[in-house]
């Protein structure tokens, strides 16, 4: 039953607790679009189709997907039953939503007991969990890797820009000394 | 798949997610013991064998159990993948464990999405979790309504009997005039 | 003083602290209409009409009310009194209000003392509460039992078709395969 | 219904949810001793004995209780149930025990819907509500007044005291310089 | 220094933190209006200006206010300082404000150290801060008394009233029946 | 390596997170303007342009600046880091931002390990968080010691005549006796 | 600057935030000992020493790192800084230590700004951690994967050998019906 | 009104509020004692003795204080109220006490109005107030500002030390390679 690997694969599972928190995982999904990286997704409740999602996680590795994206709000189980049916990472997005504006989310994704792990990323922050599934991947693929590596020269890059910021504001700023660098 | 009354039936069904957490349960099987009401004990976390879960609430209705209480800490998945496996009522009993003291069991165990009802008691509550199962058993159980009448009756009295408590410390006390009763 | 069954019994007793709160229970009497159980609305402050609410509770099995849903919020002694005054079971409904959202309604309700037990449900979560009440009474009506399962088969039906949303939406899905069913 | 002032009164009315209660309001009592106040102390729960509730807080005033020091833990509905059934001014004294160390009992205590007021002192501060209940006392007691402003030029004269403390330990400290009194 | 009641008196004293907390307890000052109980408002900071608020503290008695009302938010200081220059008791209400929206000004209100008292109502609960000074206002003022008593029995009588809500809704409801009363 | 204090000096090094975090700081830009200290803008994340950060600390004495205000929101590594590149005082701002609200940043910015010192203003207090870094400057540049002076003082002054505000609203107000002054 | 897989590698680095954390990760080790995976131990400071930080993130890849365990406690920078640093996947392990007992641990590492990717685990869960970490590198090590197949088939077996626990108290339990299996 | 520095100073100003806060600041006096700097300790309340402390306050600067370190637990008016009194830095120390833990005092200490600076340390943090305050002293004290750059040398050379502790636990660690120096 190990995971086999085939063309245009590994791949990302994204798992939603319900369509309505599609809208969180947008910008995760749009961060695979941009690096290229495949997945699917799937609106599985823990509570409401649990067959469903154990048949999932059972079928996840054969089909190739490397690392699950399980999003959920409230009570969110999901990940946490997912990671029990299948030896994949599964990485939990806890959705902002309900009363307790995603703590409730956050506490049920970590707080899991010993042996059925599940890593967490904060509160609605899609495009991490989207970037800690694309570091698995890039583990087996080297292309990724690369990629990623840009992306964070990018994010300097554009952070040494933001140093002008200020200035557009008329504000005095500060740029390193020559020296220093 | 309607549930069977048989003999010496309804009984409770009592749910830990792990061993450790019979202590926390002692006090609710008191209870049951104290009522004379049946019940039965399974050790099957949601998360390590969720086989075992489901085959327990899809016979749960068959073996006469009327009502299940699931005790669990951490991230409490137990009473909702039960609710979501069986129709039969499912009281949570959060756990005082880890290191958030069974506030995580309690939001895991409450803020269940629609359709997936799970009722908790308070953190580390046995007896209250105890006392909801007989009272709803107590509406097929007669015998077992008087029973609990005579409970709130007794606690009444010795509520009563406090009255003579700060008299025991040597503190000035208050009796109920004749004329108010 | 055990509860009579009358014709058409049993019903659901949901008791609301203040007018305010009708909005908040509004999905649970559309559940029970839709189920077809029988329910009375009553707005008894636990506060305000402390008379009146025990009043409530001591006719209330005589009446035939199977279970009671208290919806309060702030500092909710509601069910908690309510519990007090009867051996009926009480299922506690938080409404999200006031300045702590509904915090505080979810505490009050579940960390009585023992032996006055109280069984909430998330904040908010109308329909849960209402679906608890609709599972205790379908151990004592058949019929209700059935229409129970029938929702649950309904919502895993729903579920099913939910893995064609992530297509609706033009991105990759997942469907069980065959031999995994 | 107006409170009568028999001789000997003025008194405080300790209320307290539980025996277990008594620890923590042995410092009230202390101060009311220290102040030669007149106090009773009952052990009245809201959930249990919710009769006693009612008929100790109908024959307060006529007793000469001026105001009501209620302590409870956990859900602490005692001191909102005694307002709802006196005018008399209710002082909550939230108990630190249970899973929420005191939380609970506080925001249950001050969370009270509009028309039926509570004040609470801090959790566990006994000494604090004895002092509420002494300064409100002292309205109509003038001797009690004096006592109370000199308890604060005590604390005033040992508070200056303590500005040896450093000294004691070793350490330079300050003394306010003789032209800034 | 024991307090003076010259003709009117006595009175309350409301104190705000600074003028945008009027909004606050607006409430309040309409239930002191109503019940003909007379005010006076003053903003004071306990940090911007101390010793005005030292001065109101210290004449506050001679002029006749029985009870202070110290309204504020955030780091709420306010009505502890108070109640280190005076032996009046101090009610405070903590305003919902800023972004911890309230809690911080409960904590900073009730979790004084001891012989420093300050009780306070819920956040944002003006009316029944305003109430709680009333009732201890009426203890030297037996016409205050009776209307407070009269309010509750409104109170009462229209919590009887709203027994008709449901009907009002087409909502079957519930009247106490003639015997039980 | 010691601070160099050239003319035009000592100043302010103001440092955000995000370029999103510049409406958090504009009112803390507006008193640096208001009492003429000078001050210069940087925008660096921790995470994102790690080496631009250290290299920022390090030159940071070197130019002058005498403290940094270091604004972030979410996990608020800033003001830890530039702390741990500097020995500089840093004052950190917590931004209210995110789930969270800015409880994330006021914890991450305080809770820091010994030797690597942060100290925190309220959450989005722009305000204080500049009049901090004044303060600290006023110890080596007596002028600006002298506006601060003036500053609370003007505030005390304003402060007194909030006496007047409430008889704006035509409510009794209370003004200092002569004597009491 | 891909990461090489020299003989022996992949494997994971464990970083700690200091000496005093090593009790934490000690059954984190104890997993990766079970599982026979190799690992490196540093102790680094996120802010004592950032600079050995960075020089062990930027080393990681080229010395077969594969994932990153990151173990902190209070303002936990520790995970956050390594993800700035470098493109593996950080797994955050939020120590419970410190007045807030790891909540603030937990909060500091997921919190993150988009970009800088860190998943963590529940507060105190090594053993989790170590699995995610396990997870991980199944996906390059086929022989892993399977190891962590049989450890899920184990907690499973071990799951329903805990069915005779109850009976070992000499309580009524539960075994699955034949046919259900 | 502006500080005169006398020769010996500058020097830190400890406040506490009580004597049984003295524990908290022992390492922060040690610190002071470390690196030779003066302090003077004082005790006082903000509530029991605020006379005293606006004295304090009020001569702080004339006698050469340039920072006060002021802790306090619980409601934790002391930082607050000293900065209202002064122009002087406040470095606020929040004690870790009382049934909050110290979270009530972090609050407190920061949630201040604007125009009343008070930057506070994490709870319990006695060294990292005593640092921020030695950080403030050194802008006027060349020969602090090197210690302190000394001792975060030393910080930096023990974490490196630090990079042993694996092998003396008998686990594989991590030495920095030479060229990535």
């Amino acid at each position: 039953m190990e995971p086999k690997k085939a063309p245009g694969f590994p791949r990302v599972g994204v798992v939603l607790g319900s369509t309505s928190d599609f809208e969180a995982v947008r910008d995760a999904v749009a961060i695979f679009d941009e690096f290229g990286v495949k997945y699917d997704v799937v609106v599985i409740s823990a509570h409401r189709t649990p067959d469903l999602l154990r048949r999932y996680a059972l079928e996840a590795p054969g089909r190739g997907v490397a690392v699950i994206l399980a999003a959920a709000g409230l009570s969110a189980a999901l990940p946490g039953v997912l990671s029990a049916y299948t030896s994949l990472p599964v990485i939990g997005l806890p959705v902002k939503t309900g009363p307790l504006g995603g703590v409730d989310a956050l506490v049920s994704m970590v707080q899991m007991p010993p042996g059925v792990p599940v890593a967490a990323t904060g509160i609605g922050s899609a495009k991490n969990a989207a970037l800690c599934c694309l570091r698995i991947i890039a583990l087996v693929e080297p292309a990724l890797w690369n990629k990623l590596e840009e992306y964070r020269e990018k994010m300097a890059r554009e952070g040494e820009e933001r140093l002008s910021f200020p200035e557009s504001l008329g504000l005095p700023g500060w740029k390193p000394s020559t020296e220093s660098r």
